[in-house]
């Protein structure tokens, strides 16, 4: 049907759903009428970034109207922000995984609630390359753990729950052919490692408050390399996870910073 | 000495260190002239709550001059936001541990470069409480994780290091006492458990994306509850590792809210 699935059978049975941290819901605000048209839902760390991103898309889109006065949708609240232009949704997630699963659970859920269909989603973020040029893309197929493992582990309660973190791969493929489009970017399909933290988890020996061997560090790069790693992020395991339980279309390009 | 301890020798012998997120460095800034005399750092998740602190200290501190005016010091980055009201620092972190884990190395590495002593740091947030009177604050002795064990486990690389998560007692103790002049809210000493998510990783039955039984939800929390915990967020045992890690005092008082 291409709506989207949440397999909680209590979600349907709840008076009102308040999607706190997006500062909506679903007594307060008609999101059918608000969100029932939108198809393509982009996602990225830092909120600027992503009024820039719903900017850029009106004129793209030639959509009537200055696109620069873009209303933040999520004022209410100061944890995430929200723009749309045309059907084109555009959210900021903040930074790591907590943050960017508290985002998708009342994302995911505002999709579900507006009756969205045949939403795709994709992250555009920035991350650091593996053996790659500096200002290349990367378009993820896989999303992997810091043991190079297509798995997000999630506690619920005190279970482990296992889940996959492939993307699609069809989406890849298609972002990968519209690339060629842009010259100024090499773009490539590969894996995107994920941890959990910016300093000590990514080996930043500069930037860490306590000391590791660069030895170490190259030989952990290097495995991670030869494993087919091009790129390491914060938010990609969980991302993946999450849109494949839900039957939604995800994809994640990272752009890799100088 | 009192000085923050900063366990990586790289860090003297660089020639910048530049902290990202915070938009600030060694040598775009005077870090001793501008946070030299800094003796306590308050922390919370949401950047508008900070700014609310720091005009609260600034009128509580007598301070000259209007605080409704106080400058956002990391206003050039839209990752934390940061103020200052005489010796007190008010930074926001974001949510999650990832986020709150960059947010804490920029900032000690912040302390050491500018020669700050004897610096107290207090994360002032909110949390789910526990068997505990909604509107409570629980001053937290020490933090646990998911299975209720006071450690936080840091992958260092492909290592997985595990750090001590007690937080300062007579600090704790100290905070307690001051609470018995502000009667309104009934405050209390206790565990805080730490999880990576706020819906499945805490149970919220209603909210997440997934399904499971509320018995297996009340058991947990039962058993959670015996172990000490009267208090659940997403931060503290990141925040206790790191405290612990460089010989900060550091607490964390969370308000449950209704």
């Amino acid at each position: 049907s291409g709506l989207v699935l949440v397999k909680n059978p209590y979600l349907d049975l709840m008076e009102e759903d308040i999607l706190y941290h997006l500062d909506l819901g679903t007594k307060t605000h008609n999101l059918p009428a608000m969100f029932g048209d939108i198809k393509f839902v982009c996602v990225g760390g830092s909120p600027n970034r992503m009024r820039a991103f719903a900017q850029f898309m009106h004129r793209e889109l030639g959509l009537v109207g200055d696109g620069d006065d873009v209303a933040d949708i999520c004022a209410g609240s100061d944890r995430y922000a929200m723009y749309r232009a045309g059907p084109v949704l555009s959210i900021s997630h903040g930074m790591g995984i907590p943050s960017i699963s508290i985002m998708l659970h009342e994302l995911i859920k505002l999709l579900h609630h507006a009756k969205c269909r045949d939403v795709t989603i994709i992250r555009i973020g920035t991350s650091g390359g593996l053996g790659i040029e500096a200002g290349s893309v990367v378009i993820t197929d896989t999303a992997v753990d810091s043991s190079f493992q297509p798995r997000f582990e999630q506690v619920v309660l005190d279970d482990v729950v296992v889940r996959s973190t492939e993307l699609a791969k069809d989406l890849a493929e298609e972002l990968l052919i519209c690339s060629r489009d842009i010259p100024d970017f090499p773009t490539l399909i590969g894996h995107t490692m994920c941890t959990y933290d910016f300093y000590e988890g990514q080996g930043r020996l500069d930037g860490a408050l306590c000391s590791f061997s660069s030895e170490k560090k190259l030989e952990y790069l290097r495995r991670a390399y030869d494993a087919g790693v091009r790129n390491i992020e914060m938010e990609s395991t969980a991302f993946a996870a999450l849109c494949g339980l839900c039957g939604l279309k995800g994809e994640s390009c990272c752009f890799h910073l100088l």
